[in-house]
């Protein structure tokens, strides 16, 4: 079943992409395959770690922020390199925070630019926080409710009523991928806003922001895009909607001139209106590390790879097993997921023989298929180790 | 005036605390008094990022989050040992997000948690973040008025309408303390809660909050605990009063059991339930290492010596400039402040001699005096240099 490890060395030997495994640092004898819960550490990155506390901290002190080594613009430089992974424009994103505040921040702009319309509209079972932050900021914008459908209505739901959609572009736990294009094109016909969550798909899929017609998105720094334990998030604005948005958490970052030390506040012209307190700055050295890694590669042979080591995983593990991620490769992330009741038997067991891989309760496990570090033997072998597994512990 | 060079050498050599200042790797020739807005880099610093870069996440990978360095823990431990130098218990503080989104959620539980006062009061002219962040904060509470008073009327103006006041402990500014046992006890007459920034005072000035009987408060990390740029911030909600106070923006790290991802929102017991999204993780490793100084000196003898160096500052400056900053120890912080029309100027020669202090717009030149790593042979010299440019740029 599935490719022969000689296909495997043969086509890992082909691979055009096969050199961006040395950008990165990875331990001897481990197959990892959760980059969609923490990439690994790029080579890059501890070196622009190392230099921002020795040099730009330890000799430049203060002066760092405004020159040399200029902290202050980082959040929107990273954020203009993050764009070009995302299909947006540099001044449409900047680094800033943890997901779930700009999650916060992003929903609650919206609700008030829309605050005629009651509904704010999640998927069922989407990621845990999204949805707590969604009920958070319903409450801050009086007279509006939360409705949460199934992936399969989403579509339908969205009307007249609805002020905000937030979805997962790529889901967490199935890896299935909504068709940005599409729900787009639905939020134009009805008027509603969507806020899409990245996370999961950016440096994993193509995604093309401005090409949809998009208006907002936040994502997560520590996953595809490789940026470290606890990476700062971004946001995206879209130019189109941005001067109608004010962000609800006016931190000194967001002013148009934080150096002025205003008694009011002004809000910068472009998605750094979101911004908030200081930037985060060994996170972000980290990031933009991680993120170049993106910059230097062809992405859509990136993507396309992608698809051919999930199929090639998929075919490995075989039929025995319940693959609840789409086939089609339009149709989902860079993930693979599996139900299976000893799930979490399964990942500790192949933890131990150097596979990784991630549990989700109650009954999930997930594979990150990442094209950058990841080939074709070490996917031959994963899918062995998985299927062997799986079949000890049912029986 | 002020003391002699050879005074100054003297005091050095008789300092129990100058070997502190091996602890930290700043450059050669810099007097650097700027501690206050960024600290410098404590040698223990550079050491723990790298080590967490390399080790923890290139080689541990996503098991680092729950064994080995435990990534989960770092938020409440790093807060345990901020609550010793802040006068708290370990559950009492959290290190999360940064000072203006503390500032936020704090300010929104206890608006909502004194739901029947209308007022939240803040002191005219505090730093500008922190009056952004109430106005927001307002906003989300209906009935909400923010209520903006001269210092010498915060004490008179707390009263039965107030919710919660909002005090800077020291001042961005002069510099000048407040005594948060006085508005304390008033806050207990009145039924107001007070939320303090510490920004200017931990790491700084001896701060006491279960002494004081203090409610709330968040500070910054990379000021005087030298947690590097950017870094994560902490906030203490005391054990009296968190049952009652709920948080505005439910992440997944503020939940009872992140990593059920359950659907529904249940806070942690402690500060905890006050986090949000994933920990910066190579911030806090810097943080602890900044903070970890504090825990490993006699905090008594490091603030008397902080009295002397501003003394010996002040006397050396002489009497032609003008200083906000109040004399009496007890009623300020560690930095001292000056208005001058040149003092940008003032500051930017000083700069160019190797001395370091910080203006602040329009008329104000700030120096931080650490006596964590700062003699007072330094603190003659800098004076002598302030003294001189005031003279040679006033004439």
């Amino acid at each position: 079943m599935g490719m022969t490890l000689d296909e495997a060395r043969r086509r890992d030997k082909d691979d055009p992409l096969r050199g961006l495994r040395d950008a990165f640092l990875l331990p001897d004898g481990v197959i990892y395959l959760d980059g969609n819960s923490l990439g690994p550490l790029p080579r890059a990155a501890a070196d622009a770690v190392a230099r921002t506390v020795r040099q730009d901290w330890g000799q430049g002190l203060i002066g760092s922020w405004t020159s040399g080594p200029s902290w202050m613009d980082w959040p929107r430089r990273i954020g203009g390199k993050i764009a070009r992974i995302i299909g947006a424009e540099a001044d449409e994103v900047v680094v800033a925070d943890s997901t779930s505040v700009n999650l916060f921040k992003l929903m609650v702009a919206a609700l008030r630019a829309q605050a005629e319309r009651p509904e704010l509209l999640l998927e069922e079972g989407d990621f845990p926080t999204d949805l707590y932050m969604a009920e958070a900021a319903a409450r801050f914008v009086p007279g509006t409710r939360v409705v949460v459908a199934a992936r399969a209505d989403i579509l339908s739901r969205m009307g007249q009523d609805t002020a905000l959609v937030v979805l997962c572009h790529v889901h967490y736990r199935s890896g299935a991928r909504h068709d940005m294009a599409a729900v787009e094109a639905r939020a134009r016909e009805t008027g509603a806003l969507v806020l899409w969550d990245l996370s999961h798909s950016a440096g994993a899929v193509p995604v093309a922001l401005d090409a949809c017609g998009a208006s907002l998105a936040v994502g997560c720094g520590y996953k595809f895009l490789n940026g470290g334990p606890g990476a700062p998030a971004f946001l995206y604005v879209s130019r189109r909607v941005r001067d109608g948005l004010e962000t609800p958490l006016p931190g000194w970052m967001g002013h148009a001139a934080p150096f002025d030390f205003a008694a009011r506040y002004a809000p910068a012209g472009d998605a750094a209106r979101f911004a908030c307190g200081t930037p985060p700055v060994l996170g972000l050295a980290a990031l933009e590390a991680g993120v170049d890694v993106f910059l230097h590669a062809d992405c859509d042979a990136l993507f396309a790879k992608s698809g051919a080591l999930f199929a090639a995983f998929q075919d490995g593990v075989g039929a025995g097993l319940d693959c609840l991620t789409p086939t089609d490769a339009r149709a989902r992330g860079s993930h693979i997921a599996f139900r299976h009741e000893r799930a979490d038997d399964i990942i500790a067991d192949l933890a131990k023989r150097g596979v990784v891989g991630d549990f989700r309760p109650p009954d999930l496990m997930r594979f990150g298929l990442t094209p950058l570090y990841t080939g074709f033997g070490e996917i031959h072998r994963a899918a062995e180790m998985v299927r062997a597994c799986a079949i000890w512990r049912q029986g």
